[in-house]
């Protein structure tokens, strides 16, 4: 028995006038998602709570049974561990932006134009740098998909209790990493922040790709705004939670990728695969039934969905949710359906009118061999309401997963 | 007002193909029940939480309102409260079987080939041994139904965290008991357990029952296997919880006897209820009629529905669930329905596919003055999702029962 779990990022909506009082989920044309659901068993889902607006990793991690209260220490080193570096449980991981600030120290954009040109360039001197103040402190800097990039420090005495550096906006000058706690640990980890971004605008000043980038009208790299401190959680696997003797995930973002990596999955990535709407999603099908007979778990996850839904773009959410059907119908026309349970649902909502991640619950369908098939025949929003799994929450997914494959362990005689 | 709960053991399941994709529930012709159904509310119920497979005694402890993760203790203090048994806080209690053992000491048969004739005989010389390296410890040794049995250790300085001897399969020597913590008294538990257990074998092997078996060419029921060890839990009863002044239980297994013994219940027996395929459900049914005047709350479990759940036994599933609904049918016809709640439910679900118990939500109906009463008109594990209750936990049952016949207490102003 084996599980394949499809994540459309964000997939969830909302009404629209737009479309007529549809959801783009309803809107959009997906006969494969729909016959997912005609062999399914259906219902709704709160990723965390009702109500309650999830971010991407404490979903995943509530997806795969995991108290994301318990276990998402942060943004960073999540992020950390899906671009591949390894953690001590005594470093702590940030978030990072390449920005743009100006002279009198205000920020111009918190994503340097979405200038990507460089920026490997301009991460190699900040790896390494260290510190008077605590020369046994090592930090690792590393840039990461477009704008993004990742700080770790690393060493004993730190804490993870410190404030952002972002303000998460424009027009204000950045703010300073503040202790959160009275713990000497926690005021010695500002100020290697501190001294950090304080050393790193030095370099990225004068570094010759700003210098250039300025010369050609370009706004330059010249700020990292820090934030999602956070050691890594102590995560049991999930061959040591469930007894899987092999699980995968395919992922399109690192913030994904590090949620698998610290229940134990293999990552694995795929050539055209960009996270963005010119995603190849088929192939994604394609390296998900490939790993499938290697896995009693795979879980994957588009990304495009969320990114048209924070983008407000109607159209491209529509789009790319009939070619995630695409992707289902190729998956759920290969797999054994004698021995393989198909889960079809989304990580949250990202509301087109919102523009960001909302609390409300997302569409479930779970197909396979012995499911009490509901008399749900459409795979959306409002439709799975009906459906035969009522209203479920995220950490509930798994265990109703276990026990369908088999390998649930009884409470009690 | 009055409330009886009517519990199918193991009475859910999961579509079959052998019934066109039914299951047995929908299969079996259920008039009576489908009338409760009309007349009530319904839902569907997880007994612990979704996808939890719940043992009969935690998911009975939830139906009666107790969080099973705090008072289910282990099987054995459950097993001997059943069978009449008292313990005091510092006792430990067991569960065990008679079992057949070879020269080489491998386990051939768990059950002593199911062969019950002289149990009794070969129980009494084992009530009462004494050791040596624990003198003040007294044992108790009582046979049950069938091939079953208790230990119980009597004293202080006992603990029940060691480990069973029993290895859940055959053709293996059976374990050792160890002390699953540093504490001195699970060392000196498990050293009395293992002391027992080789005194008992001698015992037995030597033993005429055995001899006469031997010589008949039947198995000898030769070993006693030891697990479940628990304390009894301390529990406040039902009248503590809830008010009532009376209730009462009519369960054919020890362990649901006992769960109903700590709640304070009042344990009713029943001739000719057997806990199998032959019981003489209609009798149930009579005794819990003639009980409900005297009592507030009358629960009741029939066993068949779980034993041919356990078997595969489709046909034998479907004919006593309909004997069920013959019981509900009397009770339906009798009761004062101006002031009496009837519950419908099962503890778990045992799918013939699975031959245990499964982490299914279990169906669940609610008829009485005062419930809103939807739409749904047949009782089985689809239809009543989509009933006026949703989808809602084991001990969230008592509460809302509590509340209907008016006499729950408000929270606050």
């Amino acid at each position: 028995m084996r599980i394949i779990i499809l994540i459309g990022d964000g997939m969830g909506d909302r009404p629209l006038k737009a479309l007529g009082g549809k959801t783009p989920l309803e809107e959009a044309s997906t006969p494969n998602m729909d016959e997912v659901a005609k062999h399914g068993i259906c219902g709704i889902m709160d990723p965390i709570a009702p109500g309650v607006r999830p971010g991407s990793a404490p979903s995943h991690l509530a997806i795969l049974g995991y108290d994301p209260y318990k276990y998402y220490t942060g943004r960073g080193p999540f992020e950390a561990a899906g671009m591949g570096i390894r953690m001590e449980p005594t470093d702590v991981a940030f978030r990072c932006n390449f920005a743009t600030i100006n002279e009198e120290m205000f920020i111009v954009d918190r994503r340097a134009g979405r200038d990507t040109e460089g920026l490997d360039k301009l991460a190699a001197p900040l790896n390494g740098l260290r510190f008077n103040s605590a020369p046994r402190i090592q930090v690792e800097f590393k840039n990461a998909t477009a704008h993004r990039a990742v700080l770790i420090l690393r060493g004993q005495g730190l804490s993870s209790n410190v404030s952002d550096t972002d303000p998460e906006k424009i027009n204000v000058p950045p703010l300073e990493s503040r202790p959160l706690d009275d713990a000497p640990a926690s005021a010695l980890t500002a100020q290697i922040v501190n001294e950090f971004v304080q050393a790193s605008n030095d370099i990225l000043n004068t570094h010759e790709v700003n210098r250039n980038r300025v010369a050609a009208g370009r706004m330059p790299a010249n700020y990292i705004l820090v934030r999602g401190a956070g050691h890594p959680p102590k995560m049991h696997t999930l061959m040591e939670m469930y007894g899987f003797n092999s699980s995968a995930c395919i992922a399109e973002v690192s913030l994904v990728k590090g949620v698998a990596f610290y229940a134990g999955m293999e990552i694995i990535d795929v050539p055209g695969s960009t996270a963005g709407l010119d995603s190849d999603i088929r192939a994604i099908g394609r390296e998900a039934l490939e790993a499938l007979p290697n896995n009693e778990l795979v879980l994957v996850n588009v990304k495009g969905s969320d990114v048209a839904g924070h983008d407000g773009n109607i159209e491209g959410k529509i789009e790319i949710i009939e070619r995630i059907d695409e992707m289902v119908g190729d998956i759920w026309e290969e797999v054994n359906k004698e021995e393989t349970y198909v889960v079809l649902t989304a990580d949250h909502s990202t509301p087109i009118e919102v523009k960001d991640h909302s609390g409300d619950p997302v569409p479930l369908a779970i197909a396979g061999p012995m499911v009490r098939v509901d008399e749900v025949t459409s795979f959306n929003e409002r439709s799975v309401a009906k459906g035969g799994l009522g209203r479920i929450r995220g950490v509930d997914l798994m265990p109703i997963l276990i026990d369908l494959v088999g390998i649930a362990k009884k409470f009690g005689a």
